[in-house]
């Protein structure tokens, strides 16, 4: 039936021991007094509700799925899904880093940030209502008007009603310049809006008394193109003014789409027919309103990989110390059973590894981002929060498709580890595989991401974002350079960043003469990069373990292990990545369409 | 609702230009009358069969799936496939490369194997029913007795029955050793077979008047392990004197399983409850009887791979062509356009061209195996015969891991090109993907057959079939080294072999230390020499491509674009996995199990 085991030890190493998240949030003024006691103790309690409570939704809400009623355009969510919902509301788990103006318990977005690797390891297909509903109190938080936050934010903060975003029409996704929904504004300040939208994340559900859509549209005399589209606030039911839900508004769902996994979810077509609506921030400029929430979104998206990496890991791992099936190459390990157990294989090892690997990178390298979200906005030195910016802005793409493709090869791999059984539904295995690829395409496909780390990020500022985070990889390398222990780590870790370095201005270079460069480098550069954030972490946690792996906790040895595997085995996927990001474009462009 | 259009242009190049199959044939006296005209109608007439009957039940029998009628215990199949089975069998399919003594057609197996790849693009659910048939004709052609060939053949050469393998049980997939099936002998040379079977693909349906399962079990007095295992003929219906389908015998299917994707095939648990059978070849000899199909079963298996890339490419490219969606970074393509197609994104021509470049890798590869296979069976000179078996050993493990590795890869970038409606069942990109999954696992998993690959067709026989392999590529280097214009695809094949070599003499030195180095190394290894073949076969394809360049036909044109794709942006995972094969043991084997 599977299990899943909160990873509280290496989460708190990571916090803790690696990332000295306490003395980094005294710095903040606001989460000053947040310190291990109170994170570990919310993690405690958070660990225990997404295996207890989320866990054991997983399997079955997957062969459920969600239904609709054609009559009342009613979804019906998973059987347990709705009563999970509850808990977590009056668990308060909604407003864990919320602003506390509207009911939050204000604790920072690190911390939050866990909770849904754990959530989404437990349920992501669940994990997508309360997450997506975070992030419509985010851009209304950011953008509302005081009117909108005061009706608005308490509820969504308390969970009492969720959010959705509303971007995607069927003939644009990426392309959100050619979005055809129409709002026309009506005398009493409203807008009356008209359109299809699909794709819409728990866009209708049964878990919530209302529900309130962020909705992209386009007024009356807008420019073409993204300079021409505003956002609207379109509740499900209008609330009156005590803010009780009132009046059913013209927004229904026509459909719920059949996909190949998140069944648990309901992916809504939704129908404005002229549904009642008010404008948030400034007319034409919603994409910049809606992108407001864009880095916390993506990272939200890696985060979802990285809890499926997880949870596929740990299963793949029971099920191969369980599992016994023929005698080691090198000599029989379980003599009193009819065979080994499979773990005494090196490649059935490699598998385990290479999830294990992929999830305590990921691990460290968001939480890390997570607090630098966190200082980007309560730090008191306005040069520091633009340092964090800046630092957030570089890693987020990084942090959502290269632990997205992660996280697809890790599920893939533990599901192998299975071997047939791993095909049947019931193993629990193949949904890790189905749901987590879906990660790689929204939220920004992974092909996206990648343009948006090279092009903007990268060689828009002339490599000055990539080049700072660059020199804390330089000092750590100097640090530890004389320390031989240390040399296994450091010296692949130096020869990726020097190799960085050249491979982004060669492409730099190209780029000037042909943009088309750009697509063709764009993808393997983003490995390359997410590569090197790996090592400088796992170098990190590496000389940690040194030190401490004579302790008597076996942690510190089995962290070694992982590090000096992903070094070994995963890291030289650089070596493929450089030589196809250096190829070019010509071998991709040469043939007319014609030809293909 | 998706296209699938036989690539017979690619086939008959591949065929006829690349491989002179026709000259090839003619120095195998059964097939020497075989000239292009035949093998070009019946690819033509089986082109029109499978996209027009197999396709349009593609998706559909994914939808729908199999239903167990838990009174009968008959499975029913998805709407259309016992039609389409009609059909195929009305026009003879079934015994196209069949012997004629039991009314098969007698053509070579390298047109029945392209066949199948057009069959398995349109519905490799439905062409596992057929598939499994023609494996279960084999064995019993090789090791029935008379009487059983006389009786059970013409059957399975009609069509008119079929087949299935028996071998898992819950508790052994690839260690058949652990098997537990028991045969009891009976007075009238029969005997009772008792046991659970479980993933049994085309296990049970309703397409056929009767199912011959071909079963493993132990007699009474089997010695442990693989070394006591018989085979036994077990008919669904036992035939009577007339060959007609008698009496029901006690083997009935207690389950279908749930699964990722084919959910067109039945896979079955199969209850045999002193069911009755009979003996196939020599009592504890049935693995033996059983491996002499493996080599066309784990081809089989490549070429499940190889049509699903096809397939999925075929899809991706339409939709590329046709979907608008931002505009080109080097400059506007379709100013008369809202958008351009995505076609002009070098990353989408990137994911595009990968499955383009492996399923014209896979084709040229795959045929050229399956040409070897007729060779092997029908070539008057005996040295020519086993020297053709020596290949085939060497090449099939590849055949079947690095094809379905590719498969998972390609159809999943094929997925990718859709964006997020690629994740919507309807747009049949996402089944792809989920069909091409268990290509990776059965007929041996791919981490088996890289350890059958390095450790017994390679170390055990010190690299003599590889170094025979490797002389063809000397040849052809040599032969066309000093040709400037082919310098851009000899050079890197040139280099590879090389590194083969080195690679290949370095693994075999630690082996002899720690056998846990062949297990290390083996999935890497596997890929290298993938690579190896495919760039021997790209740089053979591309010289007769450069020869016809100017010849007005675009195809050549088309065909060397995607060879320098392949070196340019593909070959390159040698780099990365050579690295990972060098690695060694050691990274793999520190840790006790009790510290993952």
């Amino acid at each position: 039936m599977g299990q899943y085991i909160p990873p509280l030890r290496d989460i708190q190493f990571v916090m803790h021991e690696l990332l000295g998240v306490e003395q980094e949030l005294k710095q903040l003024p606001r989460h000053a007094d947040v310190d291990a006691d109170i994170i570990n103790q919310v993690l405690e309690e958070g660990g225990k509700f997404t295996s207890q409570v989320l866990y054991p939704l997983n399997l079955s809400g997957d062969r459920e799925g969600c239904t609709l009623d054609r009559e009342t355009h009613e979804v019906r969510t998973p059987k347990g899904f709705k009563e999970a919902y509850q808990q977590y509301v009056e668990a308060g788990w909604p407003s864990l880093s919320c602003d506390p103006q509207y009911g939050g318990q204000g604790l920072p977005l690190v911390l939050n940030n866990t909770l849904y690797e754990m959530m989404n390891a437990a349920n992501q297909a669940w994990t997508m209502y309360p997450g997506l509903s975070h992030g419509a109190y985010g851009c209304l938080h950011a953008h509302g008007t005081p009117e909108q936050q005061a009706l608005y934010l308490p509820k969504l903060v308390s969970g009492e009603w969720t959010g959705t975003m509303c971007l995607t029409e069927p003939h644009c996704g990426t392309d959100l310049g050619l979005l055809r929904s129409r709002a026309e504004p009506q005398p009493d300040g409203s807008y009356r809006i008209t359109g299809n939208k699909i794709f819409i994340s728990a866009g209708e559900h049964d878990m919530a008394a209302n529900i309130v859509h962020l909705v992209l549209a386009r007024l009356p005399d807008a420019p073409v193109g993204t300079r021409g589209i505003s956002l609207f606030l379109v509740p499900k039911f209008l609330p009156d003014a005590g803010g009780a839900p009132g009046a059913r508004n013209a927004v229904q769902c026509g459909a719920i789409e059949e996909k190949m996994g998140i069944h648990g979810n309901a992916t809504c077509q939704i129908n404005l027919d002229g549904a009642t609506g008010w404008l948030i921030g400034e007319p034409n400029k919603g994409l910049n309103a809606m992108f407001v929430m864009m880095n916390a979104a993506r990272l939200g998206v890696g985060m979802q990989s990285l809890g499926l990496t997880e949870v596929a890991y740990q299963n793949a791992l029971v099920y191969a110390k369980d599992r016994l099936q023929m005698r080691s190459l090198s000599g029989v390990k379980a003599p009193d059973k009819p065979a080994d157990p499979i773990i005494v294989h090196p490649d059935v090892r490699r598998m385990l590894l290479t999830a294990r690997a992929y999830a305590e990178g990921g691990r460290a390298f968001t939480t890390h981002l997570a607090l630098l979200l966190d200082k980007e906005l309560h730090h008191p030195d306005e040069a520091v929060r633009k340092e964090a910016e800046d630092e957030v802005t570089l890693l987020t793409p990084i942090a959502k498709a290269f632990l997205t493709d992660n996280g697809w090869i890790a599920t893939s791999e533990a599901m192998q580890v299975f071997g047939g059984h791993g095909y049947i539904v019931e193993s629990g295995m193949e949904q890790y595989v189905r749901d987590s690829r879906i990660n790689m395409i929204y939220e920004g496909t992974n092909t996206v991401q990648s343009l948006d780390l090279l092009g903007r990020k990268v060689l828009m500022d002339n490599g000055v974002k990539l080049r700072k985070f660059g020199e804390k990889v330089k000092a750590f390398v100097e640090e530890n350079g004389t320390d031989e222990a240390m040399s296994e780590f450091i010296t692949p870790l130096a020869d990726l960043g020097e190799k960085v370095s050249k491979l982004t201005m060669e492409i730099g270079m190209k780029a000037f003469q042909n943009q088309d460069e750009v697509g063709a480098a764009a993808v393997p550069y983003l490995r390359v990069l997410g590569h090197l954030m790996f090592s400088y972490f796992f170098a990190r946690m590496a000389k940690i373990a040194l030190e401490k792996q004579d302790s008597g906790d076996d942690f510190y040895k089995a962290k070694l292990g992982t590090a000096r595997f992903y070094f070994s085995r995963l890291l030289p996927e650089t070596a493929m990545l450089i030589r196809q990001a250096r190829a070019g474009s010509a071998a991709l462009m040469a043939l007319d369409a014609d030809l293909l």
